[in-house]
């Protein structure tokens, strides 16, 4: 591999986020040459021998790695997943009919407004009073929609659903910023869609995973580009799929499944959420930003109870080299997204930092 | 960089397809560390200060290489060149209008089709009673449609216009399979829109160059992520686009202005077209399969006069390294894909194949 003399960094960047080690060199290396081929992963066909399978592979992964039931299909699409939220509407909403929709954040709110430009919307559950800081419960999705929408995990708000809602229609979820995290059961949805750059790959590809018996029920016409059934028909190569995405998502579901799938990863999220949410709690100085029981682990937010304090926080967790844990301008303090691919260490890199700035101004 | 031993290959590969071998160099650093910042390009934000020099200088040199007016706006997206098939309609047909299409292909066809879904579209020309091996000529595009869509080149049918069409409405152009391959004026167009694996990067991003003042005119109410006057307003951020297709491009035209720009590369197309072109007609066992005056520099499609030689011809190729020569299958025969980073030299070999094969069957 290529010999590099940089400094460490730990990137706690909300997405693109990082991704294992070994999942770059193997994508820097096939950059220059795929498999001994002579060719760059940039250079080959879609239709080649070599990307079929490496497409067929990150589509198995998928399956394989969530335990999808055998009929569900997988696509990769370009446009990221705010093309799906146009595409749920178009594909699962009938002309005329109803959409239910949970808004838990600012992703979630676009899906909405997304719905709303194909018929009727119903909003049967809001955080928004407490600009997002909770999970809704206990509401009440009605019979007649003809799905439910809701986001998992709310990357900006740092929120996160522990259980999912119970729904008498279809479920369709966006699972962008924590998919691949935690153990989930597929066949409880109609699709669970995803943006690549959070725990899957780079950013690209958004991954498609649905119930085929629960498409082309709408009575619409849909454009081919737009429609999920025409896409899984082709196999993700109704046109040229973004290639080097799909690629370098195959490569971190090898890497996955190869470090304990993921149940390993979710008992790796788990320690360090608890290391992180624990130094949160017991460093006087420090304050989270949600209600506890609907902590994300992988998006902690977190504010300093006094904000004049801030310059001096930021300068001592730069020098030490930690990068991406500004908050988003709608929350402000501080967010420290805490991917599959973010190790322990870095995380007790963060507490150390917490301490010995609590040990200085406490 | 890496020490490899892979033996040569001539890729003439559709597209995706070759790109100067500084690029792939530079592209495979940066997955491993992205200038120096310990980060790999494939996990930094894309809001980050390094990604945006990155889309704005991608932006810049767009520009810069095509000499477009000052005003007009690039974004880059996801979703390929046939979501821009969907866009094209959304943004420039209003509600009740028509538009006016040259069918010319596989891919032109593709975009009458989307466009159908939206309203009224008038076939002005078409070259499918030959199975689209010319151009049409001197056909009229109506004063009343909302604009005017032709593909400059036809990837599969191997065919180019030479001259662009006069029009008396706003022109709308897919240039996938020969932007930056030859000079063309910006001004004479509303938009070009090229998805970027042929002559601008790898597959996964596809480029909107577009006068801001022909849009919004259409009184339909766009979904925002279709909109391409919010993607323009948001400077392709209004979410995540696809990074490292951005960033691979912008090396790419980088190369590009390096090595004498668009006249540059469109003199290298040139002495590559005649060279091979120059051997089809030259040598009795081969004939080109369209009409001579609208050959496509970056696809030349031929033919062996008695088929039952392709496998002859076939093995001779291969053992020269060439790949990615077999025609479309609703061709059929052979296409050579002469892409701007195709050297002169893979076109040689090419000839000498077609000589030697000549000697052995003349």
């Amino acid at each position: 591999m290529m010999n590099t003399t940089v400094k460490k960094v730990h990137n706690y960047s909300a997405g693109p986020c990082i991704l294992p080690k070994e999942v770059f060199e193997k994508a820097a290396a096939a950059v220059l040459d795929l498999d001994g081929s002579g060719l760059s992963i940039l250079e080959i066909s879609h239709r080649s021998k070599a990307f079929e399978e490496i497409m067929a592979k990150a589509q198995a992964l998928v399956k394989e790695l969530l335990g999808a039931p055998d009929h569900y299909q997988v696509v990769f699409l370009g446009g990221g997943a705010s093309l799906g939220f146009h595409l749920v509407p178009v594909n699962y909403l009938r002309e005329g009919g109803k959409a239910a929709y949970a808004n838990t954040g600012e992703w979630a709110g676009r899906a909405v407004k997304e719905a709303r430009s194909h018929g009727t919307v119903d909003v049967v559950a809001s955080s928004e009073d407490r600009n997002f800081n909770y999970i809704p419960k206990g509401f009440t999705i009605p019979n007649d929609a003809d799905y439910f929408h809701f986001t998992s995990n709310n990357t900006i708000f740092g929120t996160q659903y522990k259980a999912f809602p119970k729904s008498p229609v279809p479920v369709i979820c966006d699972m962008s910023s924590d998919i691949f995290s935690r153990q989930v059961d597929p066949s409880e949805f109609a699709l669970i869609y995803a943006g690549a750059q959070k725990n899957m790959g780079p950013a690209g590809a958004t991954m498609y995973l649905m119930d085929p018996e629960k498409l082309g029920h709408t009575g619409r016409k849909i454009s081919p580009i737009l429609d999920l059934k025409n896409h899984a028909a082709k196999d993700s190569m109704y046109n040229t799929p973004p290639v080097y995405a799909v690629y370098v998502s195959m490569l971190n579901l090898e890497w996955l499944k190869a470090n304990g799938g993921v149940r390993g990863a979710e008992e790796r999220n788990a320690a360090k959420a608890h290391a992180l949410y624990e130094a949160i709690d017991r460093l006087p100085l420090f304050t989270g930003t949600t209600e506890m029981e609907d902590r994300s682990t992988m998006n902690p937010t977190f504010v300093l109870k006094d904000a004049s304090l801030e310059p001096a926080f930021d300068a001592l967790w730069k020098e030490a080299g930690i990068s991406g844990i500004r908050g988003h301008r709608s929350v402000g303090g501080y967010r420290a997204s805490m991917y599959n691919a973010l190790p322990l260490e870095s995380v007790m890199v963060l507490v150390e930092v917490m301490e010995e700035f609590s040990k200085k101004n406490g």
